[in-house]
């Protein structure tokens, strides 16, 4: 599996993906899901991809030729981050029906992101079918891969108006929920921050499995996570059957 | 979709359902995904429900016949947890393959846990094959239907020494987390507690949507949950950097 998650705010973007891929359990590799594209004072953009990597490694090698070879349509010559999701989208769908003839398991999806100077910094994930969506005020976030596991962290912490250490603080540690649950997420674990209208990008992060910084996160919210938990109000037995006087449910004897 | 979770531990056993069910999210409906059955003194059986709502009321009405009349094989006669795990899975088999002529869609899981006298307390996942497992001693719990979200609070505080207040607190922070992020699980959420060999249920619990407690519970681990979060060492670039110098990602000139 993969987990990837870019976080959109007002200040800017922030882009994280761990590095495991697998087919069964014991073929188990490292591969990078982040791609970097983009000219400085120009244009700026991050890939992130998960799902089928012949899928995934096929698309990012065209989007890679499309800028190399100058063609009509690539990551140079798109207006908006909009157009860039639907050109990743149209790679993806073309890649994955040269094989869908076998069947299905060939779908990828992506988040793309960054800026075109001019426009807004934007963050849009790519569904296999190529079609897209974008974040929202309330929703300033996009996960592809084994999302559920890091979800309810982003969901309770995230705003448009955080500063860019508090949404990558806030990224790692979804992300360590995630690998917590999930074997099949694991690091490197990268990290790639934009800052709104730099149109440069800053130095990636790459969080290796001996990363001291990585196990401090996760000691650290282990920890504070175990606090929050051993701090909660008793579980008020009186009270809560209390407030519900009568409400049984489904006595074996009464029902047929 | 559906929340279940049973927790086990030394002191006994702890089980927790949501009751949202839905055909289509404009075909939601409630439905209590909770079954107790015993006989006070000699045998105590809890049932939790997921999956084709057909199927689990045709399984729980046999189960509920069985014992009305006095079948060869009912929860009255299984002689171990595992034995009604089985029993159970059966039915449910039956019930599935009963309509799985059109096509899939009819599966349901169940959790089936208590005690016998004379015999351990126990809990046991009942798949929709029919096949089954119990929980471990670093795993002291099960889940069925949306299990993601509510997986990571489990995993960091479920150790079988705990008491059963702590764990019945622990199964209410894992169904919130799970509502919060999934629409189709929403009260009332009920809950029931078994104490190792008191062989009687203890009286079940119901959380409204307007329960007090339960809007308690939620307010304040979203509070403490966020206050950890704020707690958390603030992200530390350079050392995240320093740690890992030279490893730079996918330049998109230097690669083909």
């Amino acid at each position: 599996m993969t987990y990837c998650v870019a976080i959109a705010v007002d200040a800017g973007l922030v882009f994280c993906s761990d590095s495991r891929t697998n087919a069964g359990i014991d073929r188990v590799s490292t591969y990078s899901k982040m791609f970097r594209f983009g000219v400085d004072g120009q244009r700026q953009f991050v890939i992130l991809s998960s799902g089928n990597l012949g899928t995934t490694q096929a698309t990012i090698s065209r989007v890679k030729r499309d800028i190399k070879e100058r063609a009509m349509q690539s990551l140079l010559t798109v207006e908006s981050i909009s157009e860039a999701a639907d050109y990743l989208g149209g790679i993806s769908r073309t890649v994955q029906e040269k094989h869908d003839a076998h069947g299905t398991g060939f779908e990828a999806s992506f988040v793309i992101g960054g800026q075109i100077a001019g426009k807004k910094h934007r963050i849009m994930m790519v569904y296999p079918e190529g079609n897209h969506i974008t974040s929202s005020h309330d929703t300033p976030y996009l996960q592809i891969g084994e999302s559920k596991y890091g979800k309810p962290i982003l969901d309770r912490i995230l705003t448009r108006d955080l500063n860019l250490d508090t949404c990558a603080l806030c990224a790692l540690v979804s992300m360590d929920s995630t690998m917590r649950s999930n074997l099949s997420v694991g690091p490197p674990i990268e990290m790639l921050v934009y800052r709104t209208d730099t149109l440069t990008l800053d130095t990636p992060l790459r969080f290796d499995e001996d990363s001291e910084f990585l196990r401090e996160v996760k000691r650290s919210w282990d920890q504070r996570l175990k606090d929050a938990f051993r701090q909660m109000p008793p579980f008020a037995w009186a009270a809560a059957w209390d407030k519900n006087p009568g409400r049984a449910v489904n006595y074996n004897d009464d029902q047929d």
